[in-house]
C-alpha cells in the first residue's frame, strides 16, 4: 500500500536543491535527494521521471500559464492574455518566500550543462502550450507563436528581476511592467 | 602522426545521420558512427566532443550569423542585421544540394528527446550570440534580446519553409520574407 506522504514533492525538491548545492548536480543520486526529504526512491519516482526532473516542476507551470491565458478577458489581446496568466503564476508559484529559492534554484541550473539543456527544453515546451492557448482564443498562427515568445522573454527578464532578492515588487506586476518594455522594444527592431 | 582527412567532419556527420536513421540515436555508437565514414573513433573525437554534437555543426552557424550580423550596413536596423546575417547563412550553409539532409536531420532530432534538448540549448546558444554582435552595434539591451528573439523564431519558420522539399526558394529569400511577416505580427500582439 501507497502510504500518503504530505508535501513530499516540495520537500523532494529542496532536498535535491540543498544536495546539487553542497556537493553538486553530477555527485548527487536519486537514493540521496530522498533519504534527505526522509522519502523514498520510489516515492521520488512517483513524482519525477529522473534526477534532471526535480527542479523543473513535473508541469505545474504549464498548467497556471494555460489556465492563465485561457481565463484572461475575452477582449484582451495576445500580450494583454499572457501578462493575465504571468499575473496567476505570481499569485500562484512565484509567491515573495519562494523568491530566495528562485534565486538558488538558478545559480544550480546555470552551473550544470544536463540542467541547462533541461532548462532549455522546459522553456520551449511552455512557449509551445502559450501558442496553442493563444490559438485557442482564434489569434492567428504567427501572430500566436510572435506573443509567446515575446511572452517567453518576458517571463524570463522578470523572473531574473524577481530572484534578485534586493527586488521586493512581487513577480505578476514585474512580469507586466516588462511586458510592455518588450512590446515598446519590439517597435524598435 | 595526425594524418588529414578530406571532409571528414561531413563524412561523419552523412553517416551519423544515416545510421540514426536506421537504427534510431539510441542504438548507435560512435565507433559505428566513425567506421560508416571510413574514419577512426580518434578522428570522430578531433571534431565532435560527443555523439549529441554530431548533428549540430560545432559551431560554424554561430560564427556565420555573428559574422553577417558584424558586417551589416551601418545603418541596418536590428532586424535588418539579422536578415543579412541569415542571407550569409543561405549563401553559406543552407545551400539547394543541403535541403534533402536539412529535413532528415529535423525529422532524427524530433524523434529524439537527448537530441531535441541538445537543439533547444543550441538555440539559446544562437540567440545569446545574436543579441552580442547587436549589442556590439550600439543596439539598446532589450532591443537586441527582442531582436533576437524575434530573428530566432524568423530563422526557426524559414528552417521549417525550406526544408519542405516542395519549396525551391532559397533560404535567404525566405528567411527575408519570414522577418518581414514576423515583424508585421509582433505589431499585432
Amino acid at each position: 500500500m501507497v502510504r500518503w506522504q504530505p508535501h513530499a514533492s516540495e520537500r523532494l525538491v529542496v532536498a535535491a536543491l540543498e544536495l546539487f548545492e553542497e556537493r553538486g548536480y553530477e555527485n548527487t543520486t536519486v537514493i540521496e535527494i530522498a533519504e534527505r526529504a526522509g522519502l523514498t526512491k520510489s516515492t521520488f519516482f512517483r513524482h519525477f521521471p529522473d534526477k534532471r526532473e526535480v527542479l523543473f516542476g513535473g508541469g505545474t507551470m504549464t498548467g497556471l500559464l494555460v489556465d492563465g491565458i485561457d481565463a484572461a478577458p475575452a477582449g484582451a489581446s495576445p500580450l494583454e492574455a499572457v501578462a493575465h496568466a504571468l499575473d496567476v503564476i505570481g499569485r500562484e508559484a512565484f509567491t515573495a518566500d519562494r523568491r530566495e529559492f528562485g534565486a538558488r534554484r538558478s545559480a544550480v541550473i546555470a552551473a550544470n550543462p544536463e540542467l541547462r539543456e533541461r532548462e532549455a527544453l522546459k522553456g520551449l515546451g511552455l512557449t509551445a502550450s502559450m501558442i496553442d492557448a493563444l490559438k485557442r482564443r482564434g489569434v492567428a498562427d504567427l501572430t500566436s507563436r510572435v506573443a509567446a515568445e515575446l511572452g517567453a522573454l518576458a517571463w524570463k527578464i522578470a523572473y531574473e528581476r524577481w530572484s534578485d532578492t534586493n527586488n521586493s515588487d512581487n513577480f505578476g506586476e514585474l512580469a507586466r511592467r516588462t511586458l510592455t518594455e518588450v512590446q515598446a522594444a519590439s517597435a524598435l527592431c
